[in-house]
């Protein structure tokens, strides 16, 4: 008998397998400007941006974050890869039997903080609560709303692409910005669930990333935007890649990665590109416009170690250029990568 | 230490509490059109009406029903209650490792085969997978946006009160029509999880509800309506009173309810009224509209048994006339009531 496995809900090729070949297949394709199909990080329609995440994470408390933050940044930067501004969020909360009170609290005032941070307003909500021991601790469930602004508009003139950042949009010649170091939400998770000890180097980058993509939109030339979360840089790569129909070459000595979230990944046998991120956003920009582009990210808080990791090609691909000078092709992660990170 | 309990997500007053104290004091008020603060069963925000829940009901599958249309069913019903037509749906799922794929695929056709009837498109999604033993297994959540139509424009013409149909818009003199037989879905569950053996002849109403809705506006005059579903019409209707500043008057002779689920209901001491529906509606209509608006109800496949079944008056109570001639309030249910329904 087909059971449900832990690698159906990582980020990699069996969630793309499961969720083509037994939810997609089910659902007709509508009418929606960008539909379930898409497989974007939000959908469109009648002109409003529409996702939602369900946030398991486990330890709930880590080093840089909380469940209650990793939902409103997950959700809101959904929202904000597709260019688009957040402007509203739900809140779905099964909790356990037994939670603590103060937990709870300490998880609601993490929401609202990160709601402020984010300039969205929490407007409707559900709560339930279920037997001890049937769940662990809480589950966080946020949807949001967004909407284009001049902005995007303004942009769109200058693109020509679809107004909508999509995976879908990038072309060959487009520089590829990722917006600050790799790896640093997993190996914190990883490493508090586990015990590893290397919590106290490394800490979650989990942030809403809208501000920053205001400042990239400002200067313009931006084609296509995606949040490079579980799966990491490696599955959003070749997510772009694929809906794209092109090929990405990325250089390694340019990748952002913190000496001790490498140094962890080494220990661990992980590959940072595959290691989920919660606050770092991959950008297409068309070439003229990418140096302007990169300088106006660096100017964000969240920005600060944005680099020019590569550029598309024609191709199918996402092949990765050694610091040693060789290259080999970033596949899809497969398997189970790290436990849940969001 | 204070912990979380199964009555804090049961729909009746310890709800309420939680909600009051621990959520809502930390965020907010915004510049929604309906916020969180409102408490109703969707937002409107830019002129999109938005809802959520998470669906968590233990049996998945139930007579009458499975966890997957009862998602669909309970968040379109949240956005009809406002008197908004559902355009588009979210759907986050998070499963235990180990589920079985036939029953998820089971699921996901029942949402499928829901979505379409109730004329909504399922837009985007998030699936998480985790530990075996780590939750029970599946947990759907469901999110909605909808839209007001020129139906709900013509219906404001002549109520002239808030466009959307708020749980606050009720004045005295408004008739209460209830758009079918109560406490079916809730006897349903505790039956089939307990085992208690109705449920040959009990089944759940679960049922997408923006049709039925539809006739009813076509008529117009409505001024509020609600589903109500955990805590049953008893919490639906104090919610109304209490919000609208008014009390209101039912009679038990008028309130339908099968023969097999009273027999249940009063084998296991439950107060009926205070047990969930997810397929029933409570409209309140102008005066002059109440025979025509519910004979419109009536002619729709879930409203045949609607009825009027009471009015609004002065006061802040909900005032049951029982069959006998003897009056007693109705409470907001307190307590864990049943399992949860849904």
């Amino acid at each position: 008998m087909k059971r449900i496995e832990l690698s159906h809900g990582a980020g990699g090729k069996e969630m793309g397998l499961l969720i083509r070949k037994h939810i997609l297949s089910r659902f007709s394709k509508g009418n929606a400007e960008v539909a379930l199909h898409a497989l974007d990080d939000s959908a469109v329609v009648n002109d409003v941006v529409f996702t939602t995440d369900s946030h398991t994470v486990q330890p709930i408390f880590f080093p840089g974050g909380d469940i209650g933050r990793l939902a409103v940044a997950g959700t809101v930067n959904d929202i904000a890869s597709l260019g688009a501004k957040p402007v509203a969020m739900s809140l779905a909360i099964v909790l356990e039997e037994g939670f603590e009170m103060d937990l709870f609290e300490k998880i609601m005032e993490s929401i609202a903080e990160t709601a402020e941070e984010a300039g969205v307003e929490i407007v409707t909500g559900d709560t339930k609560v279920v037997e001890r021991g049937s769940m662990k601790d809480i589950i966080v469930t946020t949807s949001a709303i967004g909407i284009a602004t001049p902005l995007l508009e303004e942009n769109h003139k200058m693109v020509k692409r679809c107004k909508w950042l999509l995976d879908s949009s990038l072309q060959v010649g487009d520089k590829i910005i990722l917006t600050g170091t790799i790896a640093d939400h997993g190996i914190a998770i990883i490493s508090k669930r586990e015990g590893y000890g290397f919590e106290g180097e490394v800490e979650s980058d989990v942030a809403p990333l809208y501000g920053l993509m205001e400042k990239a939109l400002q200067e313009g030339g931006i084609a296509s935007a995606k949040d490079a979360t579980r799966g990491g840089i490696a599955n959003a790569l070749n997510e772009m890649a694929e809906k794209s129909g092109v090929g990405i070459i990325i250089e390694e000595e340019k990748i952002p990665i913190r000496e001790a979230t490498l140094a962890a990944c080494e220990m661990l046998g992980l590959d940072p590109l595959a290691v989920g991120n919660e606050g770092k956003m991959i950008i297409g920009v068309v070439e003229e416009k990418a140096e302007e582009v990169l300088e106006a990210i660096r100017k964000h808080k969240y920005g600060k170690e944005a680099e020019i990791i590569g550029e598309v090609v024609e191709g199918k691909h996402v092949i990765l250029k050694t610091k040693v000078g060789g290259k080999r092709i970033v596949e899809t992660p497969t398997g189970e990568l790290i436990p849940r990170i969001c």
